[in-house]
């Protein structure tokens, strides 16, 4: 397996679960002081995440969250944010110019932030007043599910972190079960001239990311992501025989949405690929929870398909043509 | 003018403000009995109004007010979902799959329904406890600003009203403003390989509408949309010289994020081609509430692109490959 390090990706998921007792106690410390709503606030890809948390907790809680895109915070704003509202930040880099002006706004008015930061001593690092070291789904489903849980509203806690805690293990049997499928699209059509992306639920959020964030961002290719809810509304018509469709599927409730989406694409089109991160074994994994995990499942699968998009695109990931390069 | 004909379309436009008296009755009336929660419910063009609405209500209200895909509230559900939730719909043929299953999941449950129905006599205009003939910015507007202004956060109400009463008989002077740019701008890139849209604010339901709804269903172009905001998050460094780049402009606070993208794209692409409803004279309308109505000017401008993508393209409108041909 081309790029493949299995141990070090094990060692990467289990570091994502370190931070447990802090999240824990971040988490336990703002639900007893109270917040009036939630503003998960990001840019790119970490607004996906706030975007699959949503779509997390619809069901499960009546805790009033907003997934907010930093530039209309900054710009529109909210008349529910307060100094009341709980503000919870992701970056990568920790200077993430939108999302330090969203931070200082907080601060301005006296609201609280947890930052989910991957670098130290950044801007954004030093501004949360609870600083967590990095994002991911892991960092994530810790902490909002235990903010459900200080709620009432989610029991299960204990048992869905005993579970999550199973993963990083798990990932090298995702990835190499991966392989064939990623390596054959890739192999195929990476040069294709457009690319459709179908999620749902809370698979939307990665599936966006993956079509902006890999494909176009770090592989230069032509994407179109669409929900699978609206993918009958409009995208359908300007699918042809000929155009590359992948459908990402996971095992929320919305799964129904997505197996309408394929059962049509197979009759109209002949490039229809699926990820289905049901179709992965995950020994241990209780199944009421592998409709949380997809997400995470599905980082297995999509880091194999982008070993291959380089591969076979002659495209190594960390090329930006403007990013850095310029200033806007 | 190809296809023109101003008083038709002041004529239509003036039906959108003729249920002004049963709207505001229906809203003072939801008002009065009052209700937890509002969930705009809709599916491909019809959620993009409520993205809009949304957008415009972040700032004014502290209303709970969620825009959900019809196929979301079916299978996901919300916990904030009860039978004291307000429910609007809207859909044209008033028999839209998907939205009929949610009217019947909120009568379950007691909750009130709204429709904005274009065809009575239609399932949805049937099952709906308060039916308003049509759906549309203006009628939009009336209604759930009437609900902001009696949870005493919107006074000016009636003096909003009193401009979008003026907007109709303005729209013929848009359109023919907008002649130009139009036509030239779909000689020039119908047939592109791709078309990257971008909006922000109240204008990005009408932008993702645009590129879902009017380029990939009645003119199978291929499209990408994209929030200004998030477009420096991944989709620039798709972009390259020869791509064709919309920018569809309007005038709420999120103004800034459209010259940021659009400052950036001059330098790296040279087809860049700006709608911006600033460019557009609007006389006795008074200048506070151009932002708002941002999206009722669009369409007179876009109204003039599509003419001309169906006459470049040699693809009328209404030709469907698959709607109502295939069971899906």
């Amino acid at each position: 397996m081309l790029k493949y390090d299995p141990a070090k990706m094990v060692e990467r998921f289990k570091g994502c679960l370190a931070n447990k007792k802090e999240i824990i106690e971040i988490a336990d410390k703002v639900s007893q002081e109270g917040f009036s709503n939630i503003f998960f606030i990001g840019v790119g890809g970490t607004i996906t995440y706030a975007w699959s948390i949503q779509e997390i907790l619809k069901p499960l809680t009546t805790l009033e969250y907003y997934a907010e895109h930093a530039a209309d915070f900054n710009t529109l704003g909210s008349k529910k944010f307060t100094k009341d509202s709980l503000i919870v930040v992701s970056s990568s880099t920790g200077d993430t110019k939108e999302v330090v002006e969203a931070v200082d706004k907080a601060k301005a008015i006296g609201a609280r932030v947890v930052g989910f930061v991957d670098t130290p001593g950044t801007p954004l690092a030093e501004k949360a007043d609870y600083y967590i070291p990095g994002g991911s789904y892991y960092r994530y489903y810790t902490f909002f599910l235990r903010l459900v849980h200080n709620n009432g509203e989610y029991p299960e806690f204990d048992e869905m972190y005993a579970n999550l805690e199973k993963l990083p293990e798990l990932m090298p049997t995702v990835a190499e079960a991966a392989e064939k499928d990623a390596e054959e699209f890739a192999r195929i059509h990476r040069d294709d001239a457009i690319q459709y992306l179908i999620g749902s639920g809370n698979m939307w959020g990665p599936t966006y990311s993956y079509a902006m964030c890999i494909m176009e961002e770090m592989q230069w290719m032509r994407t179109k992501s669409v929900t699978a809810g609206d993918f009958f509304h409009g995208t359908l018509e300007v699918i042809g025989r000929d155009d590359s469709v992948i459908l990402f599927y996971g095992e929320d409730a919305t799964r129904p949405q997505m197996e309408r989406a394929e059962k049509f694409l197979h009759t109209i089109c002949k490039n229809v690929t699926v990820f289905d991160t049901a179709k992965y074994e995950l020994p241990g994994i209780d199944k009421k929870f592998r409709g949380l995990f997809s997400p995470i499942v599905l980082g297995g699968i999509t880091g194999r398909i982008g070993v291959y998009l380089e591969e076979y695109g002659k495209h190594p990931m960390p090329i930006r043509r403007y990013y850095r390069k310029l200033d806007y």
